[in-house]
């Protein structure tokens, strides 16, 4: 059974589709419907995903459309940057590229947005697909059109919002994935069901045996009630002036430890830690129960992912690492909060002591 | 006398004003109605233009916004790069500009297209206004919303559509203007009679006394023409899907020009003879009388502009380098030809050898 979710845009109408498939077999006929006959591709894909798959996919396409090309980038967060995107653009250049040509992102949420960041700004803006390839990307970062690279070890400090013209995702890839980069994609997941939907978080406490046997089967309802409870906020709020940014749930002290880590933590991992220490601050401030807090830090214990902050890091440089993040309005600081299980706000009176405290609370 | 030309959305809602003004004096009271008390500035300029009026507007701004900063980059096309943007955003992390701050850019077409470009990738996207201060930018650059910077000696070949939130002009400084650049600016002005106004074209015909003797009110009429040409044009198309191509005439061999040439002409200059060279190829196919053709260079000409191809440019590198141009669809050149004067039409029927024959016509 596969799955087909359409995102609208603010007038309803509709923008691309979210196709849910369990191989390849059915990218070519998708891209097809977007003219592919006449236009250049090319595969951009990074060191250890693109010798699994860009080859496949390219014979699939070889003979669809008018030209395909590979380009592909070393593995890695660090290489999400603006030097990056400028030899893609060489590429792209070499190989004629015009207005009417497509990028195609094939692997995690370092392709995704390098590559939409890439499509946004090349020629002003060429059309981009996106085939995620980790769970986190599936999820989460090919949805939504919001494109970047990292700057200054800045993360996302530079992109565009950039919708792409598909989402195709082929759910046999997560069986390559690593435990660690498999579960990490459980940190998104997790947080879909804490701020939107309290029965899809309580369904996921549930179904853990079938996770981490990685059942096709249960991971294709999770993948798409997530993509759902995303697809519906960026609906609501495309360009994140509000309610989108109820997905930034454990992402301001999770971005701060992700970056202070160094990287060396997954994007998931950190967002799980984040979440906890969020979880606490709203537990402190009377809106979750004691309860709540306490189960939400279960989930992603049971998941595997860590809860505690890493003990080499003080609390002081993470609130300073946050303070100088994106998510400030303004000057003050947008904090995401939950009233509730299934029930995110934005809190805009978290003081720094407030998260000092959470953090320590976090050891 | 002032005056204001409101550019809408196809919606037809107003999304930002154009305000003529002799003077800075009502700068700050237009950015109040945008709410600059609570906003950091940076006045985005270069080293030109910056020593004349970025201290005059910073003092003007001082005590009515949160903190004002300026930032100057060596004057020049060949700064306008992902390098100078590189700096740009270094300096903005440096002082903290959140999403809710602002980007002012004065100067010509290369400061406007380079901070709209950052305004369009700091943080996914921040506001910007332009202040133009040559003619060129004036009439053209700064209305519509394109940005960009140039890689690889492409020009524009990275870029976004992004609107100013205000363009705000003060024809003084156009006394400033070398004669050179101020006359520059003809190029874009006349294309503007050239493909929309034949009225207009004629009118600047009989203007040249008063265009030469730099009467600031026959100036403020054209510039608003021209203004409100550009105005309907972007309002009917603002992502050059159709009609806004016809801004393109005079671009495709101008273009080509100026890349070949190292930027040693000027814009305006490349424009005029990639103009004549292209209503050249318009009478060839039948689509100006020679007199209309002849009438369109004399006025060029009359204007000081170059009709004539450098002699140090061969024909062939000229169309290849054009083929190499953006301007390209499907493999398909766009080519902008007159269908009498006043009337610009996009043709895809023209060949290499027509280029070829307008180039050596052009000699």
């Amino acid at each position: 059974m596969s799955k087909r979710i359409t995102v609208h845009n603010k007038k309803a109408q509709p923008i691309y589709d979210i196709v849910i498939e369990k191989s390849f077999d059915l990218l070519c006929d998708e891209l097809k419907k977007l003219g592919i006959e006449k236009k250049r591709l090319c595969i951009v894909t990074e060191s250890k995903v693109g010798p699994l798959y860009a080859e496949e996919i390219a014979a699939l396409l070889q003979n669809q459309a008018k030209e395909v090309h590979i380009f592909e980038f070393p593995y890695g967060e660090s290489n999400k940057t603006l030097n990056t995107v400028q030899n893609l653009y060489e590429f792209l250049i070499l190989h004629k590229f015009d207005r009417k040509d497509m990028l195609l992102a094939l692997g995690g949420g370092v392709v995704g947005d390098l590559t939409g960041f890439t499509a946004a700004t090349y020629l002003r803006g060429i059309d981009f697909v996106q085939i995620p390839t980790s769970l986190l990307a599936q999820v989460d970062s090919s949805i939504g059109g919001k494109t970047g690279v990292d700057f200054s070890a800045y993360k996302n400090m530079v992109g565009a919002f950039h919708q792409p013209k598909l989402v195709y995702m082929n759910l046999s890839v997560l069986n390559t994935l690593s435990d660690a980069e498999y579960l990490s994609g459980f940190g998104e997941i997790i947080k879909h069901g804490c701020i939107k939907d309290a029965d899809y978080f309580h369904t996921l406490q549930a179904q853990l045996p079938q996770v981490l046997a990685r059942d096709l089967d249960v991971l294709e309802e999770i993948i798409a009630t997530s993509c759902h409870i995303k697809r519906r906020v960026v609906e609501n709020d495309a360009k994140e002036h509000g309610e989108r940014a109820l997905l930034n749930f454990g992402h301001t002290l999770g971005h701060a430890i992700e970056k202070l880590m160094n990287f060396e933590l997954l994007h998931g991992e950190c967002v799980a830690i984040g979440a906890v220490a969020a979880a606490h601050l709203a537990m402190k401030k009377n809106l979750l129960t004691t309860e709540e807090a306490g189960k939400i830090e279960a989930v992603f214990a049971g998941y595997q992912l860590p809860t505690k902050v890493p003990a080499k890091l003080s609390a002081s440089d993470i609130v300073t690492a946050t303070l100088n993040d994106k998510k400030m309005d303004a000057g003050v600081i947008q904090f995401i909060l939950l009233d509730g299980i299934g029930n995110g706000v934005i809190s805009r009176a978290v003081t720094q002591e407030d998260m000092l405290d959470a953090i320590e609370a976090c050891r």
